[in-house]
């Protein structure tokens, strides 16, 4: 198995998916992975919903479409949430690219770690995904709808606590393309050494 | 080397340090591997101020010590701030654990994904460090103090850019404990399956 450093290189963003489920043996190992990452004070309150039940994948496709297709945005709203605001307005918005397992994170209301916290959670799981070769992409979505009312009760028919916020998600399948997990050479996240 | 699996098992927040500096190839491994991590709309924002001065360490650590004793906490203030402003009273307060090397990290100030896009970071660091033998952990005390403004000016004397905001920040160094990564048995974050 690769090391580390090769799969940090190989992780990608993965936005499309073959159909077929993600082997409960991998799934069990990508939850553990991010089960261990590490949080404020050793809280440990990040809450992953498993969502892999068609009917429940549906609905909220479904619903998040409708509920950005409502929302007035302006040049100040941040640009993933209008680009995802004029796809749902057109139709046929898919996203969590319609992987077959979408994981919903979410922590304490309030509690200023949270997202933090949770980050930890998700990047582990998604370096863990790319070790197995299960393509990963963070879905922000229901982080962003965490305050409409139709959304927050779906989630909670779902297992989401009433004190809990969304703080952010997972697409999980196997990748369509053959490249998916190709390194790739970026810039960006400046370091500056003070010695 | 150890899987990935292995790696995010056996880390753990190190918070005693042997004072030698993290060899060079190391560190820029352990870089590397933050500077690799996703972020929000591919934005990779997240600024690294690696701090190894022994002048600037000790001045961040005597002027974070002196702006905690100034605090007024109540029940209602998180405890870890709790615990650093009643540490910072007492005196002889180690915000980084005399760690060689402290790193800030810090985004764009009002970007929403500011934080969990420096989480990962983070956590992409902290897993590329325990790979290496070096110790590392979480700290979020210049986070706190992000709005005080003699923090900001000192860090801002270091590195950090005006519209930026400090996310959250590492302790390197090798580890004084010969079992520092041992793994832990640990529960929490726990999971809902939608089956």
């Amino acid at each position: 198995m690769d090391t580390i450093f090769d799969v940090i290189a190989r992780r990608r963003s993965v936005r499309a998916f073959r159909p077929e489920q993600v082997a409960e043996e991998q799934l069990q190992a990508i939850l553990a992975a991010g089960r261990a990452a590490p949080s404020g004070g050793d809280n440990r309150t990040t809450h992953l919903i498993v969502v892999q039940q068609p009917a429940a994948l549906a609905q909220l496709r479904d619903l998040v479409e409708r509920e950005f297709a409502k929302m007035d945005v302006d040049e100040h709203t941040y640009k993933s949430i209008r680009n995802s605001v004029a796809a749902s307005k057109r139709g046929g918005y898919e996203f969590f690219f319609r992987a077959p397992t979408l994981v919903v994170a979410a922590n304490r209301k309030g509690y200023g770690n949270a997202l933090a916290d949770s980050a930890c959670v998700l990047e582990n799981m998604m370096l863990a995904a790319t070790a197995l070769g299960v393509g990963s992409c963070w879905i922000n979505q229901l982080h962003w709808l965490d305050e409409n009312a139709a959304v927050r009760a779906a989630l909670c028919a779902l297992g989401l606590e009433e004190n809990e916020t969304v703080t952010g998600g997972l697409a999980l399948g196997y990748p369509k393309a053959a490249d998916a997990f190709r390194p790739a050479e970026k810039d960006g996240n400046p370091v500056t050494f003070v010695r």
